[in-house]
Protein backbone atom coordinates (compact mmCIF):
# COMPACT_ATOMS: atom_id res chain seq x y z
CA UNK A 1 0.00 0.00 0.00
CA UNK A 2 1.94 3.01 -1.16
CA UNK A 3 0.36 6.20 0.00
CA UNK A 4 0.61 9.32 -1.71
CA UNK A 5 2.23 11.10 1.28
CA UNK A 6 6.33 9.79 2.76
CA UNK A 7 4.62 12.19 5.97
CA UNK A 8 1.87 10.19 6.15
CA UNK A 9 3.18 6.84 5.59
CA UNK A 10 6.15 7.24 7.97
CA UNK A 11 4.03 8.91 11.34
CA UNK A 12 1.63 5.54 9.80
CA UNK A 13 4.79 3.28 10.20
CA UNK A 14 5.74 4.63 13.38
CA UNK A 15 2.22 4.13 15.11
CA UNK A 16 1.64 0.68 13.68
CA UNK A 17 4.68 -0.25 15.79
CA UNK A 18 3.38 0.28 18.40
CA UNK A 19 2.19 -3.52 20.10
CA UNK A 20 -1.90 -4.40 18.83
CA UNK A 21 -1.98 -1.33 16.24
CA UNK A 22 -2.29 -2.45 12.57
CA UNK A 23 -1.61 -0.65 9.73
CA UNK A 24 -5.59 0.09 9.06
CA UNK A 25 -5.69 1.29 12.87
CA UNK A 26 -2.16 3.24 12.29
CA UNK A 27 -3.92 5.32 9.57
CA UNK A 28 -7.08 5.74 11.49
CA UNK A 29 -4.69 7.29 14.19
CA UNK A 30 -2.43 9.17 11.68
CA UNK A 31 -6.17 10.62 10.39
CA UNK A 32 -7.44 11.47 13.61
CA UNK A 33 -4.25 13.57 14.36
CA UNK A 34 -4.53 15.57 11.11
CA UNK A 35 -7.62 16.81 12.24
CA UNK A 36 -6.09 18.54 15.22
CA UNK A 37 -5.17 21.51 15.54
CA UNK A 38 -1.31 21.76 15.31
CA UNK A 39 -0.02 23.05 18.98
CA UNK A 40 -2.11 20.30 20.08
CA UNK A 41 -0.20 17.06 17.97
CA UNK A 42 2.80 19.38 19.08
CA UNK A 43 1.77 18.71 22.76
CA UNK A 44 0.84 14.39 21.77
CA UNK A 45 4.47 14.60 20.37
CA UNK A 46 6.49 16.20 23.17
CA UNK A 47 4.30 13.82 25.66
CA UNK A 48 5.77 10.95 24.03
CA UNK A 49 9.51 12.11 23.51
CA UNK A 50 9.77 13.52 27.25
CA UNK A 51 8.41 10.18 28.54
CA UNK A 52 11.27 8.70 27.44
CA UNK A 53 13.83 11.11 27.37
CA UNK A 54 13.61 12.33 30.93
CA UNK A 55 11.99 9.40 32.78
CA UNK A 56 13.85 8.14 36.00
CA UNK A 57 13.23 5.25 37.97
CA UNK A 58 13.50 5.23 41.43
CA UNK A 59 16.84 3.74 42.67
CA UNK A 60 15.30 1.81 45.25
CA UNK A 61 12.45 -0.16 43.30
CA UNK A 62 13.10 0.61 39.93
CA UNK A 63 9.07 1.78 39.55
CA UNK A 64 8.99 4.65 37.11
CA UNK A 65 9.40 7.45 38.76
CA UNK A 66 9.89 11.57 38.84
CA UNK A 67 12.50 11.88 41.17
CA UNK A 68 15.56 9.42 42.59
CA UNK A 69 13.73 7.81 45.16
CA UNK A 70 9.78 7.44 44.64
CA UNK A 71 7.46 8.55 46.71
CA UNK A 72 6.39 4.90 48.46
CA UNK A 73 10.26 4.25 48.98
CA UNK A 74 10.69 7.51 50.54
CA UNK A 75 7.31 7.51 52.94
CA UNK A 76 8.57 6.59 56.25
CA UNK A 77 5.17 5.05 57.39
CA UNK A 78 5.23 2.16 55.09
CA UNK A 79 6.66 -1.06 56.02
CA UNK A 80 10.04 -1.67 55.48
CA UNK A 81 10.18 -5.22 56.13
CA UNK A 82 8.14 -6.27 53.61
CA UNK A 83 8.97 -6.32 49.88
CA UNK A 84 6.47 -7.03 46.86
CA UNK A 85 7.71 -8.21 43.58
CA UNK A 86 5.76 -7.22 40.90
CA UNK A 87 6.32 -7.41 37.12
CA UNK A 88 5.65 -2.92 36.01
CA UNK A 89 4.23 -0.45 37.40
CA UNK A 90 0.58 -1.34 36.61
CA UNK A 91 0.82 -4.17 38.85
CA UNK A 92 1.99 -1.40 41.51
CA UNK A 93 -0.75 1.08 41.14
CA UNK A 94 -3.67 -2.24 40.94
CA UNK A 95 -2.06 -3.39 44.22
CA UNK A 96 -2.46 0.34 45.71
CA UNK A 97 -5.75 0.64 44.84
CA UNK A 98 -6.57 -2.38 47.62
CA UNK A 99 -5.10 -0.25 50.01
CA UNK A 100 -4.67 -3.79 51.65
CA UNK A 101 -0.62 -3.43 51.59
CA UNK A 102 1.18 -1.29 53.28
CA UNK A 103 4.97 -2.61 52.74
CA UNK A 104 7.38 -1.53 49.40
CA UNK A 105 7.83 -2.64 46.38
CA UNK A 106 10.12 -3.76 43.76
CA UNK A 107 9.38 -3.53 39.85
CA UNK A 108 11.17 -6.48 38.15
CA UNK A 109 10.92 -4.57 34.52
CA UNK A 110 9.13 -7.62 32.89
CA UNK A 111 9.05 -11.27 33.69
CA UNK A 112 11.76 -14.56 32.29
CA UNK A 113 10.40 -15.17 29.03
CA UNK A 114 13.23 -17.30 26.91
CA UNK A 115 10.63 -16.49 23.46
CA UNK A 116 11.03 -13.26 23.85
CA UNK A 117 14.89 -13.16 24.85
CA UNK A 118 14.12 -12.03 28.12
CA UNK A 119 16.44 -13.39 30.80
CA UNK A 120 17.22 -12.39 34.58
CA UNK A 121 19.91 -9.90 33.74
CA UNK A 122 17.10 -7.66 31.45
CA UNK A 123 15.42 -7.12 34.53
CA UNK A 124 15.87 -5.73 38.16
CA UNK A 125 16.91 -8.89 40.04
CA UNK A 126 20.42 -8.14 41.19
CA UNK A 127 18.60 -4.65 42.64
CA UNK A 128 16.22 -7.09 44.63
CA UNK A 129 18.97 -9.40 45.71
CA UNK A 130 21.47 -5.85 46.62
CA UNK A 131 18.16 -4.62 48.49
CA UNK A 132 17.65 -7.81 51.05
CA UNK A 133 21.45 -8.03 51.30
CA UNK A 134 21.14 -4.78 52.80
CA UNK A 135 19.31 -6.81 55.49
CA UNK A 136 16.00 -5.00 57.00
CA UNK A 137 14.04 -7.14 54.61
CA UNK A 138 11.96 -10.01 56.50
CA UNK A 139 9.58 -11.13 53.83
CA UNK A 140 9.49 -10.83 50.06
CA UNK A 141 5.83 -11.57 48.55
CA UNK A 142 6.12 -12.63 45.21
CA UNK A 143 3.38 -10.96 43.19
CA UNK A 144 3.48 -12.33 39.93
CA UNK A 145 1.08 -12.96 36.55
CA UNK A 146 -0.07 -16.70 36.78
CA UNK A 147 1.60 -17.68 33.74
CA UNK A 148 4.18 -19.73 32.65
CA UNK A 149 6.58 -17.11 32.44
CA UNK A 150 5.69 -15.61 36.18
CA UNK A 151 5.77 -18.83 37.33
CA UNK A 152 9.37 -19.27 35.72
CA UNK A 153 10.25 -15.52 37.52
CA UNK A 154 8.85 -16.71 40.56
CA UNK A 155 10.42 -19.85 40.87
CA UNK A 156 13.95 -18.62 39.88
CA UNK A 157 13.70 -15.54 42.21
CA UNK A 158 12.56 -18.33 45.41
CA UNK A 159 15.84 -20.19 44.50
CA UNK A 160 17.55 -16.84 44.26
CA UNK A 161 16.39 -15.70 47.55
CA UNK A 162 17.13 -18.93 48.94
CA UNK A 163 19.44 -18.88 52.21
CA UNK A 164 19.27 -14.92 52.38
CA UNK A 165 16.99 -15.88 55.90
CA UNK A 166 14.14 -13.79 54.35
CA UNK A 167 10.48 -15.21 54.03
CA UNK A 168 9.25 -15.58 50.41
CA UNK A 169 5.92 -16.20 50.22
CA UNK A 170 3.25 -15.73 46.93
CA UNK A 171 -0.27 -14.21 46.59
CA UNK A 172 -3.09 -16.66 46.31
CA UNK A 173 -4.43 -18.46 43.47
CA UNK A 174 -8.28 -18.66 43.77
CA UNK A 175 -11.89 -18.43 42.96
CA UNK A 176 -12.29 -14.53 42.34
CA UNK A 177 -14.52 -12.26 45.22
CA UNK A 178 -17.69 -12.76 43.92
CA UNK A 179 -17.08 -15.32 41.51
CA UNK A 180 -19.01 -18.84 40.73
CA UNK A 181 -17.79 -21.91 40.82
CA UNK A 182 -18.75 -23.54 37.73
CA UNK A 183 -17.47 -20.49 36.12
CA UNK A 184 -13.51 -21.20 37.21
CA UNK A 185 -11.18 -22.78 35.25
CA UNK A 186 -10.35 -26.36 36.74
CA UNK A 187 -6.57 -25.52 37.26
CA UNK A 188 -7.89 -22.07 39.54
CA UNK A 189 -10.70 -24.08 41.47
CA UNK A 190 -8.52 -27.18 41.74
CA UNK A 191 -5.95 -24.68 43.30
CA UNK A 192 -8.31 -23.16 45.24
CA UNK A 193 -9.48 -26.47 46.46
CA UNK A 194 -6.10 -27.40 47.64
CA UNK A 195 -5.32 -24.30 49.29
CA UNK A 196 -8.19 -24.44 51.58
CA UNK A 197 -7.92 -22.52 55.32
CA UNK A 198 -10.01 -23.10 58.06
CA UNK A 199 -13.16 -21.33 57.70
CA UNK A 200 -12.28 -19.18 60.98
CA UNK A 201 -8.98 -18.11 59.35
CA UNK A 202 -10.49 -17.72 56.23
CA UNK A 203 -13.40 -15.04 57.68
CA UNK A 204 -10.76 -13.27 59.55
CA UNK A 205 -9.25 -9.82 57.60
CA UNK B 1 -5.40 6.83 38.94
CA UNK B 2 -2.55 8.96 40.32
CA UNK B 3 0.82 7.77 38.62
CA UNK B 4 3.92 7.72 40.29
CA UNK B 5 5.63 10.05 37.19
CA UNK B 6 3.37 13.03 35.65
CA UNK B 7 5.67 12.44 32.29
CA UNK B 8 3.80 8.88 32.53
CA UNK B 9 0.54 10.32 33.25
CA UNK B 10 0.41 12.82 30.18
CA UNK B 11 2.17 10.56 27.87
CA UNK B 12 -0.93 8.24 29.12
CA UNK B 13 -3.22 10.68 28.39
CA UNK B 14 -2.34 11.98 25.16
CA UNK B 15 -2.09 8.15 23.90
CA UNK B 16 -5.87 7.99 25.52
CA UNK B 17 -6.68 10.75 23.49
CA UNK B 18 -6.51 8.68 20.27
CA UNK B 19 -9.77 7.09 19.10
CA UNK B 20 -10.49 3.87 20.37
CA UNK B 21 -7.67 3.80 22.97
CA UNK B 22 -8.58 3.60 26.57
CA UNK B 23 -6.13 4.06 29.37
CA UNK B 24 -5.29 0.91 29.96
CA UNK B 25 -4.33 0.61 26.46
CA UNK B 26 -2.75 4.10 26.67
CA UNK B 27 -0.57 2.72 29.83
CA UNK B 28 0.28 -0.57 27.92
CA UNK B 29 1.72 1.40 24.66
CA UNK B 30 3.81 3.70 27.42
CA UNK B 31 5.51 0.86 28.54
CA UNK B 32 6.07 -0.38 25.31
CA UNK B 33 7.39 3.02 24.33
CA UNK B 34 9.87 3.02 27.57
CA UNK B 35 11.31 -0.30 26.79
CA UNK B 36 12.89 1.43 23.24
CA UNK B 37 15.52 3.10 22.67
CA UNK B 38 15.80 7.07 22.68
CA UNK B 39 16.56 7.58 19.26
CA UNK B 40 13.94 5.14 17.93
CA UNK B 41 11.15 7.12 20.41
CA UNK B 42 12.25 10.12 18.99
CA UNK B 43 11.69 8.96 15.53
CA UNK B 44 8.03 7.90 16.66
CA UNK B 45 7.82 11.74 17.92
CA UNK B 46 9.01 13.31 15.14
CA UNK B 47 7.16 11.07 12.62
CA UNK B 48 3.82 13.09 14.61
CA UNK B 49 4.68 16.52 14.51
CA UNK B 50 5.91 16.96 11.48
CA UNK B 51 3.26 14.53 9.93
CA UNK B 52 0.51 17.30 11.09
CA UNK B 53 3.05 20.74 10.62
CA UNK B 54 4.36 19.91 6.95
CA UNK B 55 1.63 17.89 5.36
CA UNK B 56 0.32 19.81 2.08
CA UNK B 57 -2.97 18.79 0.49
CA UNK B 58 -3.63 18.79 -3.75
CA UNK B 59 -4.82 21.61 -4.51
CA UNK B 60 -6.86 19.82 -6.80
CA UNK B 61 -8.65 16.85 -5.22
CA UNK B 62 -7.56 18.23 -1.66
CA UNK B 63 -5.84 14.45 -0.93
CA UNK B 64 -2.92 14.31 1.40
CA UNK B 65 -0.20 15.21 -0.91
CA UNK B 66 3.63 15.95 -0.43
CA UNK B 67 3.70 18.21 -3.30
CA UNK B 68 1.25 21.01 -4.33
CA UNK B 69 -0.53 18.99 -6.70
CA UNK B 70 -0.61 14.82 -6.21
CA UNK B 71 0.58 12.10 -8.25
CA UNK B 72 -2.99 11.00 -9.58
CA UNK B 73 -3.81 14.37 -10.69
CA UNK B 74 -0.78 15.25 -12.39
CA UNK B 75 -1.10 12.20 -14.46
CA UNK B 76 -1.84 13.14 -17.72
CA UNK B 77 -3.10 9.41 -18.39
CA UNK B 78 -5.60 9.65 -16.67
CA UNK B 79 -9.25 10.45 -17.35
CA UNK B 80 -10.19 14.25 -16.71
CA UNK B 81 -13.70 14.13 -17.32
CA UNK B 82 -14.35 11.76 -14.32
CA UNK B 83 -14.24 12.74 -10.65
CA UNK B 84 -14.77 10.02 -7.71
CA UNK B 85 -15.49 11.92 -4.79
CA UNK B 86 -14.62 9.98 -1.33
CA UNK B 87 -14.61 10.41 2.11
CA UNK B 88 -10.85 10.21 2.95
CA UNK B 89 -7.44 8.77 1.40
CA UNK B 90 -8.40 5.84 2.63
CA UNK B 91 -11.41 5.63 0.07
CA UNK B 92 -8.55 6.44 -2.87
CA UNK B 93 -5.95 3.84 -1.85
CA UNK B 94 -8.94 1.09 -1.83
CA UNK B 95 -10.29 1.78 -5.06
CA UNK B 96 -7.13 2.34 -6.82
CA UNK B 97 -6.21 -0.93 -5.45
CA UNK B 98 -8.86 -2.24 -7.56
CA UNK B 99 -6.99 -0.89 -10.74
CA UNK B 100 -10.58 -0.54 -12.06
CA UNK B 101 -10.86 3.43 -12.20
CA UNK B 102 -9.20 5.67 -14.41
CA UNK B 103 -10.23 8.37 -13.53
CA UNK B 104 -9.53 11.71 -11.20
CA UNK B 105 -10.35 11.97 -7.22
CA UNK B 106 -11.92 14.49 -4.78
CA UNK B 107 -11.80 13.94 -1.44
CA UNK B 108 -14.31 15.83 1.01
CA UNK B 109 -12.52 15.31 4.16
CA UNK B 110 -15.33 13.48 5.63
CA UNK B 111 -19.24 13.00 5.77
CA UNK B 112 -22.05 15.35 7.19
CA UNK B 113 -22.91 14.48 10.37
CA UNK B 114 -24.96 17.23 12.23
CA UNK B 115 -24.39 14.46 15.47
CA UNK B 116 -20.19 15.29 15.20
CA UNK B 117 -20.84 18.78 13.86
CA UNK B 118 -19.32 18.11 10.42
CA UNK B 119 -21.58 20.36 8.01
CA UNK B 120 -20.89 20.76 4.05
CA UNK B 121 -19.01 23.98 5.17
CA UNK B 122 -16.28 21.68 7.14
CA UNK B 123 -15.92 19.84 3.86
CA UNK B 124 -14.10 20.30 0.73
CA UNK B 125 -17.57 20.67 -0.99
CA UNK B 126 -16.87 24.35 -2.45
CA UNK B 127 -13.91 23.18 -3.79
CA UNK B 128 -15.46 20.41 -5.77
CA UNK B 129 -17.95 22.58 -7.20
CA UNK B 130 -15.10 25.10 -8.03
CA UNK B 131 -13.63 22.03 -9.96
CA UNK B 132 -16.77 21.39 -11.48
CA UNK B 133 -17.69 24.95 -12.70
CA UNK B 134 -14.24 25.07 -14.24
CA UNK B 135 -15.69 22.77 -17.02
CA UNK B 136 -14.38 19.58 -18.40
CA UNK B 137 -15.94 17.54 -16.06
CA UNK B 138 -17.91 14.99 -17.48
CA UNK B 139 -19.15 12.33 -14.62
CA UNK B 140 -18.95 12.86 -11.02
CA UNK B 141 -19.32 9.57 -9.01
CA UNK B 142 -20.29 9.85 -5.64
CA UNK B 143 -18.50 6.63 -3.94
CA UNK B 144 -19.56 7.51 -0.05
CA UNK B 145 -19.81 4.94 2.40
CA UNK B 146 -23.66 3.15 2.81
CA UNK B 147 -24.25 4.83 6.15
CA UNK B 148 -26.46 7.70 7.14
CA UNK B 149 -23.77 10.22 7.04
CA UNK B 150 -22.98 9.05 3.41
CA UNK B 151 -26.10 8.94 2.30
CA UNK B 152 -26.97 12.46 3.59
CA UNK B 153 -23.40 13.66 2.19
CA UNK B 154 -24.63 11.93 -1.27
CA UNK B 155 -28.01 13.43 -1.27
CA UNK B 156 -26.54 16.89 -0.25
CA UNK B 157 -23.87 16.65 -3.39
CA UNK B 158 -26.52 15.44 -5.83
CA UNK B 159 -28.73 18.36 -5.13
CA UNK B 160 -25.73 20.76 -5.31
CA UNK B 161 -24.60 19.70 -9.05
CA UNK B 162 -28.27 19.46 -10.15
CA UNK B 163 -28.19 21.87 -13.17
CA UNK B 164 -24.15 22.05 -13.31
CA UNK B 165 -24.68 19.74 -16.49
CA UNK B 166 -22.45 16.70 -14.80
CA UNK B 167 -23.78 13.36 -14.71
CA UNK B 168 -23.81 12.31 -11.24
CA UNK B 169 -23.09 8.50 -10.37
CA UNK B 170 -23.57 6.34 -7.36
CA UNK B 171 -21.36 3.42 -6.98
CA UNK B 172 -23.14 -0.37 -6.97
CA UNK B 173 -24.67 -1.70 -3.31
CA UNK B 174 -25.33 -5.44 -3.61
CA UNK B 175 -24.09 -8.83 -3.06
CA UNK B 176 -20.40 -8.94 -1.99
CA UNK B 177 -18.32 -10.73 -5.07
CA UNK B 178 -17.82 -14.37 -3.21
CA UNK B 179 -20.89 -13.74 -0.65
CA UNK B 180 -23.40 -16.20 0.04
CA UNK B 181 -27.32 -15.09 -0.20
CA UNK B 182 -27.94 -15.91 3.10
CA UNK B 183 -24.81 -14.06 5.11
CA UNK B 184 -26.00 -10.33 3.41
CA UNK B 185 -28.19 -8.48 5.41
CA UNK B 186 -31.94 -7.61 4.12
CA UNK B 187 -31.02 -4.01 3.13
CA UNK B 188 -28.46 -5.26 1.10
CA UNK B 189 -30.29 -8.83 -0.46
CA UNK B 190 -33.55 -5.79 -1.19
CA UNK B 191 -30.88 -3.00 -2.58
CA UNK B 192 -29.38 -5.67 -4.99
CA UNK B 193 -32.65 -7.46 -6.34
CA UNK B 194 -34.29 -4.44 -7.06
CA UNK B 195 -31.39 -2.53 -8.72
CA UNK B 196 -30.61 -6.07 -11.05
CA UNK B 197 -29.11 -5.97 -14.67
CA UNK B 198 -29.78 -8.02 -17.67
CA UNK B 199 -27.33 -10.97 -17.38
CA UNK B 200 -25.09 -10.32 -20.82
CA UNK B 201 -24.97 -6.97 -18.80
CA UNK B 202 -23.77 -8.12 -15.87
CA UNK B 203 -21.03 -10.53 -17.12
CA UNK B 204 -19.50 -7.93 -19.29
CA UNK B 205 -16.04 -6.09 -17.67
Amino acid sequence: MALSSVLLDQAVDQLASLPGIGRRTAMRLALDLLRREVPEVVRFSEAVRRLREEVMYCSECCNISDRPICEICSDQARDRSMVCVVEDIRDVIAIENTRQYKGLYHVLGGVISPMDGVGPDELHVKELLARVGQGGVKEVVLALGATLEGDTTAFYLHRKLDGTGVLVSVIARGISVGGDLDQADEATLGRSIADRKPYHHAQRR
